[in-house]
């Protein structure tokens, strides 16, 4: 890991003009990402990730600090600083399942549990601004990552967006970037909840196991929706973080 | 009912400029809050309250769809418009547990469980950014309304900041106010948990309900941390809502 993190903190330093510890986070990022550190590693000491780098502890602290706050690093008093097992999304960031978890190092895969073009129902019309009679794409998927079940999700797409369910293979916002569809902003809605049984049997857990339910309906700029999206995630595996503000 | 929204509503209409669609949203928001209206309770249809206060339907539409967004309304669909039965909580405001509450008309309490002063243990001097050493003020409270248990919150603020624990009544962040301090911004994280048997017993909960772990950092415009809060909401009671934007 030492030569790993020397080497590839002098490339990023030879290419980029940026503040020292800029170089260092994204030495770390990529180590994290092309899974030269991986979940729960411990970091070298900052002293010694110091010294190996020729960096001041200033620096250093200012690199981890930084993906202590996105989530990709966490400190355990006395410990040290690990790479964060948790996922850790944004309630504020709209990002991709698949790239949050690529992001990571991770392998995420969606197996599809149904995949359909059917009529709006009317709460699907009322979620999606659509009229009755129109015609919607609808997935059930087992998100997995590294062949662990991460989250079960439901799908509804119109399909004047997306007119044939076969365009997503893995990813949505994959296959929305190829049609040229760009989501601006959404609004999510996240409840916990426990597992049913046939819930937690798609998801290999325990009945009754902690989990979030989260409603998200994604808006293109001009207002029109394009996703209808209702997911339950595992309560062990996801952190949710935001900034809030004073209003 | 009827009575009470057409008076309310002339009294909003002449004392404001603004649009009609405002001052009936803010007819419905005062009903809520002065409990003329509770939780579960069925609107009048849109057609019938337009026909009392002389209003369109697309204006009424309107007034209703804010209070949707909000979370003090909700729409069910075929059935109609209700009082929300959860309390919506966004996650990107700074808002006080006490105010949220008294906005849908409940009586927010707090049971102190424990209330101390004294030194800083380790991971609380990295939350609160202090020395060892630094002198803390901790509470541990069941936070209820109309005497139903919606959390357990643990917080620690920093001596300086607050002297005497007995300078919070009900509502740290009227304490605040009093003393002239004013939270600017907030780093908040959340997760997914089971009660455990004392924490149920505690909340009068059957153990393993699902619930919502939310760990809060509040820092004023300084930078200086004034508050470090670990709350355990109950699953049943909250939603919590944000808007997410394209990276």
């Amino acid at each position: 890991m030492h030569d790993y993190l020397a080497s590839e903190y002098h490339r990023q330093s030879a290419t980029r003009r940026a503040p020292a510890y800029q170089h260092l986070r994204r030495t770390l990022q990529h180590a994290i990402e092309n899974g030269e550190l991986t979940a729960g590693q411990a970091l070298p000491g900052e002293r010694e990730l110091g010294r190996l780098l020729d960096l001041s502890r200033v620096t250093v602290r200012k690199a981890i600090s930084g993906l202590v706050e996105d989530g990709l690093l966490m400190q355990r008093q006395g410990a040290g600083t690990f790479v964060a097992e948790r996922i850790v999304k944004s309630f504020s960031a709209l990002t991709s399942f698949t790239d949050d978890l690529r992001a990571r190092g991770l392998d995420p895969r969606s197996e599809f549990l149904e995949r359909s073009v059917g009529e709006v129902t009317p709460e699907e019309a009322m979620a999606l601004n659509l009229s009755p009679g129109a015609q919607v794409v609808r997935y059930y998927r087992l998100r997995t990552a590294n062949d662990t079940a991460l989250a079960l999700e439901r799908t509804v797409v119109p399909a004047d967006i997306l007119s044939d369910p076969a365009q997503v293979e893995n990813s949505l916002y994959a296959a929305f970037e190829k049609l040229g569809v760009r989501p601006a902003r959404a609004l999510q809605r996240l409840r916990a909840i426990a597992f049913d049984a046939e819930q937690a049997r798609l998801m290999r857990l325990p009945e009754g196991s902690p989990g979030l339910f989260i409603e998200r309906r994604t808006f293109l700029d001009d207002g029109r929706v394009v996703e209808f999206t209702r997911s339950f995630y595992r309560g062990d595996a996801y952190d949710f973080v935001a900034e809030l503000h004073s209003e």
